[in-house]
């Protein structure tokens, strides 16, 4: 069962501290995760809503559903037997409610529009607030993402103790996916596998082609009941030189400077700084972000860039990945995935950061 | 590869046919397959711009995507390095376009807000026109779903040659997990399995508990090359009744009454209302509808019931589905895909039809 009264009083807390009556939450065709953030449902057709000064949840879903719904949550379930925004709009009168709040990061503009038409009430955005706590994960959050992580360092062991019978990226990629079936999870993006050359491409997809001798990134992430993991290690295959070691290193120590330099509710855009400090000169060939929150989707909120307003609020979990990535020679990513609390930073992926050489 | 020029050109032709100069489509966080329906890449961060009067196309996207994007299409990529919006408006005052059509069906509030703030040029929708040329499958889009039914209807078999060991509703769902493993696709929705008075709930979830005698309704498809097959056989556990089996033959006569009815460029609506026909005083236990399109979707247009305008478009592929339900007693339901094109009907997948009685 999912912790969902939790996140539901969360979000009812925030709603009053913003002096918003009400909110409605949906899934129309899978666009947003935040009904199932909220109810554990996974359902096309289901809308809740949140009155806030009562302390009452009204699920609106389709005849299909609501002997299921029923079963799982412990509120109001009406079927939907009218236009919904009609529905919802008799509601909102009845309880005489000025201002809906919708999450304006999910609503479309044909939603809106029909909306529109219909309530006497007007919509105001609670994306930012939603946000916000889908960022502070909850102790069964934590525990799902710790169990895909744990999974990930697992198969990231199976990956080295097998790596004599690689031939291509592709069976990198193939052994990953059995891996995942294996412990019941399923990816929670596209493997990449670059090797030689291909790892200065960050989003490189792996093809059925021998493997380059130099740095291999390898970087993948599994699901645990919906919740993501995001792990990158580089190994190299052959034998490294001098300078290709120096460059691990580097990219290695960008990591841990940017790790030092996190702290509980400061900007999440310092640790950027902090990671292009460290590199130097080399900093031109980062170019991408140093990481992205972690949760139901594999990028979520914070983001951590030298761009971003965010901050690092209390049980957030993040990667922190940099790397550097020579146009047609070489590319290295190091990535762990974290959890911030009121006790610092705790390192969730615990593979071996050292360089894995591959001979 | 993906037949992705064909589906560009169709939508050109649209856009021109509806006087319509350019159009925006993009697929930040996944909330949309358009792009993916044109262009074969699933990309968070990609705009592609259609200039249809030119038979232009520009696509955007983050540097590390470029290099990828460059290798698949045969069009100008160009890389954001400024506000996407700024970006888009820079390109449409230069070819002097006046209306930018996007997806409202996809186009969430919020970016709407930040385009129109800064877009010289009126934005509308165009959710119509690509959802009329997505229902029109190609002859690849029709071979992978072909594919995908073909595998199903392989798994379905393996069912019930394997029957005997099957103890519980979530064996035969783990069952079909592992099949669909074997054959490299994925489920495209998750499965049902409803024993005994389960079945009345249609969209009820498999559960760890014994297999109740009586129906069983087993519904489930997979996703072959990211395209859907969805599928229901309803088998019977121990000895009918010969009610059960007149009432099983009703079904089943309700659904070729359905087929019967269809023609190329007429309502779907028809087809419900055959079917509801043929169920006389029983449609009051068809509680849904009677079916809906299917491809990257598993839910995608032509949607088939009483209250649809939508009409069977030459190469819609589609289910058709009709149940009967008895609460806290029993469910059938008989669902197979289709194609509709010039030869009329044709059924894609092909297990029995036949009650199937497992004693």
């Amino acid at each position: 069962m999912q912790d969902t009264s939790r996140k539901i009083n969360l979000f009812i807390t925030e709603l009053i501290k913003n002096k918003i009556d009400a909110a409605l939450i949906y899934n129309l065709a899978n666009k947003d995760k935040h009904l199932y953030y909220l109810t554990g449902l996974d359902i096309e057709y289901c809308f809740l809503l949140i009155l806030a000064g009562q302390k009452k949840v009204i699920v609106y879903t389709s005849i299909l559903e609501s002997e299921r719904v029923k079963n799982i949550l412990p509120y109001e379930v009406v079927v939907i037997n009218k236009p919904i925004s009609r529905m919802i709009n008799y509601q909102l009168k009845k309880e005489k409610i000025k201002k809906l709040a919708v999450n304006f990061n999910c609503m479309i503009i044909n939603e809106y529009n029909k909306f529109k038409k219909v309530l006497n009430t007007k919509m105001i955005d609670c994306s930012d607030i939603l946000t916000k706590i889908r960022q502070q994960k909850t102790k069964q959050e934590q525990e799902f993402i710790k169990k895909a992580c744990e999974i990930t360092d697992k198969v990231f062991t199976e990956i080295l103790n097998n790596f004599k019978n690689f031939k291509t990226e592709q069976n990198i990629a193939d052994f990953i996916r059995q891996r995942f079936y294996h412990y019941n999870v399923t990816e929670s993006f596209p493997t990449i596998i670059a090797s030689g050359k291909n790892a200065a491409i960050p989003h490189y997809l792996p093809k059925d082609i021998p493997l380059n001798n130099g740095f291999c990134i390898i970087d993948f992430g599994c699901k645990y009941k919906e919740y993501c993991s995001d792990m990158t290690r580089t190994v190299f295959i052959g034998k490294p030189t001098a300078k290709q070691i120096k460059l691990y290193k580097t990219v290695l120590s960008t990591k841990k400077a940017a790790e030092f330099s996190i702290r509980l509710n400061k900007r999440c855009s310092t640790a950027e700084k902090a990671a292009r400090k460290e590199l130097g000169i080399l900093q031109k060939k980062f170019i991408h972000g140093l990481g992205h929150g972690v949760g139901l989707d594999v990028h979520e909120s914070p983001n951590i860039s030298c761009r971003s307003k965010d901050i690092f609020l209390e049980n957030a979990v993040f990667t922190i990945e940099p790397g550097i990535y020579f146009s047609e020679e070489l590319g290295i990513r190091i990535e762990d995935d974290y959890i911030i609390t009121k006790n610092g930073l705790e390192k969730l992926t615990k593979s071996t950061e050292q360089l894995m050489i591959i001979q």
